[in-house]
């Protein structure tokens, strides 16, 4: 495993300050040491970065989409090694780690597809008009350009798929953008073995030195220099809203300002209204419960707050959903830090006035939780914005409406989210106009009868929302139109057609 | 003339302060006493372009066609009465105040069409694939959504085609977002009367009240108010760096940032090389004399900067613009603050230390002006980024460069513009593909022997650039792709097909 920085098709190690990956199941440090890039290491990687980007943004979508091609092969052959490496940085199981591995290389074959064949590729032309009166009409041709050397700060939940060969990396590799990235401190090993690979992949492909970079901080230092860097043209951000922020703010505040594209914290609130549980009380609180601690709730998309009336079909409800919680085991979080917010979100949820504990969880000194459900009435919900925040790992709150007034007023509380979901009849649905139009003003997806995890990556998708969701409304971080972050437009006037 | 606010279909006065505009050909102050609007009155604009928002993003584009349309119909029936007041509140010739207000009604008609038939119209449709392994894909159809209530800064120089009913408000009312207009201070009496033809056009088609306001301010806290507003979703600006940059910092530091796009500053530049200056010296230097100083200089596209090559051909060039600027009449500019910064500027650049003075101005009291030409060697002006600044008004400076690669040089100092320019021999062009590479970093556009004056409404074209031409690159203020400003893209996962 390389544990150098690698910039461009160069490995440095010009530090003697190291930091190492730590296994979240046994909290014991693995033994790779990672050598930590200085600021002349992070200068030079935008400096490489700059120069391939004046190749790079000229190359064909057929030369892009072979390199994205080639990260994807790569990815696949790194076989047993990747997949226990990323076990042993997470924690997760071998399913979920397959399961992320496989919709990576998928991603990565999409903006393949994307670079070569996409709509952002098209032309806008008005002709010339050389008899138009007053005066003529030149020609103009509009066509999307890169905008820049793109940098990368990878996701703690998605070692892979929102990480060094994630989405963010994909759609601003296929449109010409080259990449840095900052490795996350939780997978140094994981972004080691894949940032290997997109260098293979480029030298392969004959990409130009500089397409990618793969940088290792320690602390905040090595970001703030790349989002500060004057030749950096844009940022891609997933995590928590503080990191989101503060480099969105970092970002804004330059002399130049860049677009920061932060997708941040969300709630994800679902509605379920009474027909719905009629239906099968059963089913539906096993989805939920599901969709809440799947992958110990470590989701963007996890459901964090639920909605209902408060009634005996909603009570049934909230029963059988401690029912199916009370079976779910328990596992590890991704990190300690992790692991502290979440104690700490659900220790300031427990000590609020009147919440209810449905079904808790007591720390066995590790770094291993179980779910925990609350309840809470919706007067006391609306008063408490502490109760409206994220708190990252398998916990939900239920608010329970006295009538569909007020779970409209729930719902007109909330701050921006990704999702939103409703569950309802078709006759729930139609009586219910006004609150998908309230949901429509807070998410960027709105979901009936289904949950809010499993983000599908598809052109349809919008994966964004108004802030905290998302810094800018206007695009999305997943499926083909991700590429638009990237891209800005460029008019030649009156130039011969060659 | 209504010289109260216009809040949705509400006249409003209810301070005690009152602002005139002023003629700037006389420098007297003009009768009419338009009242500031005062915080609560702010707040009620606000809070109506909210609740219309809620109803006017569902109306048919068909229903905001014949709203716009409404609106280029009565600016048309205002006839004189508004083209004299747009002559007093600016001292244009009525020539450009009509090309001027056909531009106008030109855009309100396109931006109709743009309302009913434009592309942001189109679904984006993944279908359902119910027996998809492992798991099924639910059916997401993506759509564009109106942000929500946007704020308009209007143009000086352009009272009507980037004012109250301009470019910016046109786009942003054609898909559904509700605005509100600070009336600039230079126009007032203009906005009056095109604000009331906007009121009865909404009022005549069926619009919601609050569709649109109108509101005057006193210095700076109403706009400060408005952008801040929590209930603000986005803002466009028209006019200087410092102006522009202040409301997009206002916006990013807003608990919940909201886009702000700013069209600030540009120079233009323009290369002219030997072999065109060869073919016909006289003309090219009456079309660079005529766009550097039509309007008196007075448009974001003026070209600020020309770069040539310092020879006999160029000499020449230079004293045929003189001949050509010794032509041109004085003209008053568009108001005091605008002149003092000229003289400013051009004081600055006579002080500057190897600065040739071709072409001189002498003030007589009142704001009219002539043009200014300067030369400068290349050393001297990449070692002086004073130089590189826009002087609004007629002025620009020759850079004498010593060879190709100096100019490059000269191309690769500049900050980010709205367009730059190459005047070239087609055999010229092939030879600086590196020139013009160079120039699609820099600049949103770009001209193959034309001047940057004379920016087409059309969907080809891009009008913004980097920082600081724009505050978001990603972006176009004209054409019908400035439409993508104002929306937003939502999904809906598995709802029912009505």
């Amino acid at each position: 495993m390389i544990t150098d920085n690698i910039i461009g098709f160069q490995l440095s190690s010009v530090s003697d300050r190291f930091i190492y990956a730590t296994d979240p199941a046994t909290m014991t440090t693995l033994p790779d040491a990672f050598a930590v890039a200085t600021a002349e290491e992070t200068d030079l990687a935008v400096e490489k970065a700059f120069k391939a980007w004046r190749i790079y943004r000229n190359s064909t979508g057929a030369q892009r989409a072979a390199f994205l091609n080639e990260i994807a092969n790569g990815i696949e052959a790194l076989g047993s090694e990747l997949v226990t490496r990323i076990m042993q940085e997470t924690a997760y199981p071998e399913a979920r780690v397959i399961v992320e591995r496989t919709r990576t290389c998928t991603q990565l074959r999409m903006f393949a597809h994307e670079a070569e064949h996409g709509q952002w590729n098209e032309l806008t032309v008005d002709v010339a008009l050389p008899d138009r009166s007053p005066s003529p009409r030149p020609e103009l041709r509009k066509r999307m350009m890169a905008v820049g050397p793109v940098v990368v700060f990878g996701a703690s939940n998605f070692p892979l798929a929102y990480s060094t060969a994630g989405g963010d990396v994909a759609s601003a590799l296929a449109v010409g953008c080259p990449v840095i990235v900052k490795a996350h401190d939780s997978h140094l090993g994981t972004n080691a073995l894949v940032a290997e690979v997109i260098m293979q992949a480029a030298r392969k492909t004959g990409m130009p030195d500089g397409v990618f970079s793969s940088l290792v901080g320690d602390g905040l230092s090595t970001g703030i220099q790349l989002v500060q860097h004057p030749l950096i043209a844009a940022v891609g951000f997933t995590g928590s809203l503080k990191g989101g922020r503060a480099l969105f703010d970092l970002g804004q505040q330059r002399p130049n300002p860049i677009p920061v594209f932060a997708e941040m914290g969300s709630v994800n609130p679902v509605f379920v209204l009474p027909g719905r549980i009629q239906e099968d009380t059963k089913s539906l609180a096993a989805q939920l419960a599901n969709s809440m601690t799947m992958t110990s709730g470590q989701f963007c998309t996890k459901p964090g707050i639920l909605v209902a009336l408060e009634d005996h079909h909603t009570q049934q409800l909230i029963n059988e959903i401690k029912s199916a919680l009370e079976k779910v085991p328990e596992a590890s979080l991704l990190n300690e830090g992790i692991f502290r917010s979440f104690n700490a979100g659900v220790s300031e949820v427990k000590a609020s006035h009147g919440v209810r504990i449905i079904q808790d969880f007591h720390s066995s000194g590790d770094l291993r939780t179980a779910p925990v459900l609350a309840t809470v009435s919706a007067d006391i919900f609306l008063s408490n914005p502490r109760l409206h925040h994220e708190v990252f790992g398998p916990y939900s709150i239920l608010v329970l409406c006295r009538d569909l007034t007020t779970l409209q007023a729930v719902a007109s509380s909330l701050e921006g989210q990704l999702t939103a979901s409703i569950m309802a009849t078709a006759e729930e649905l139609k009586e219910t106009h006004m609150l998908v139009e309230l949901l429509m003003e807070k998410a960027g997806r709105i979901i009936f009868n289904g949950v809010p995890t499993g983000v599908e990556v598809c052109a349809a998708m919008t994966h964004g929302g108004p802030y905290p969701a998302s810094t800018d409304i206007r695009f999305t971080a997943v499926g083909q139109h991700a590429v638009y972050r990237w891209l800005r437009p460029v008019t030649l006037q009156n130039f011969p057609q060659d």
